[in-house]
């Protein structure tokens, strides 16, 4: 299939090197429930602080990455900004004051900020759900929900993830 | 300039959806020293665990993600793992037990394990350390160093970096 590349695309794939350790092989094609899913690609990597102002200046001004205008989403108690990576996002997240926001206990206990969460995107979120429950991983809510970005979305629990907080999301 | 697509590069470029809010511009296009560098792109996400056994379970066995063969780095006092995330990669790391080794603070105060660091590829280190240091970024050591892959890598200070350890590679 002939397609025309872009400068940054090109660059990115020529990056792409491996070293001989780095030869991937898949160890498990089956799964329990029957039905068929699989991980795309990690969607963004969300780092929580107390001000985006704050976070974005390592960005935007020391690193001078490209990256969008702040927006809030009082619906999940957050406002984001997002950075261009390349071959993905950072999704940098405050606490909008008025509201209750789930990353307010992220921040007491991590008062200089941190990584909150990484986001995977998914092609059939329900299957995963279903396949992961049967395979024993708790997942944070019954059923997806509405997420951020506007596409369904779960969460699988830290303690089932070597304590990385992990986001499933609909492609 | 036309080339070849692989399927997952298709399917890659496919997700790559934009929301409105997620339209990146750059702020800032000069450096302080006139030199000039850039980041690439996210080369690698670590995530520290007390045994690789347990952290690859998840990726392996639940996300069936592909992964490479265990590699010990007895130099840099660690194993790694890694993932293919489609478009970029997990390092899964665990410390060799008769070295010294740099994650082991870590998994002190995170005995469940936790995201080690974020490695960013720039396209010339050398101007890149000169440039932060002189906007006030703190860099952990004098001049980089020969990473675990063979490559220059320098490492930020996480408090100039919203508690984030930030590695840059040379590409």
């Amino acid at each position: 299939m002939l397609r025309i590349y872009s400068k940054n695309l090109l660059i990115s794939m020529m990056c792409q090197k491996r070293l001989p350790h780095q030869t991937f092989k898949r160890y498990n094609n089956s799964n329990s429930s029957g039905s068929s899913w699989k991980i795309l690609r990690l969607n963004h990597i969300a780092i929580a602080s107390k001000t985006i102002e704050e976070s974005s200046t390592l960005y935007k001004d020391k690193f001078r990455m490209e990256t969008s205008d702040k927006h809030a989403q009082p619906d999940h108690g957050v406002n984001t900004m997002f950075v261009d990576c390349g071959n993905t996002k950072i999704e940098l997240l405050d606490p909008i004051t008025d509201c209750k926001s789930p990353i307010e206990n992220f921040l007491d206990k991590n008062p200089t900020g941190g990584i909150h969460h990484l986001c995977f995107e998914v092609d059939n979120l329900d299957a995963a759900c279903l396949d992961l429950r049967q395979r024993g991983l708790r997942l944070l809510s019954d059923r997806p929900k509405i997420g951020a970005h506007g596409k369904p979305v779960i969460f699988c629990h830290p303690k089932d993830c070597s304590g990385v907080l992990i986001e499933l999301e609909q492609a």
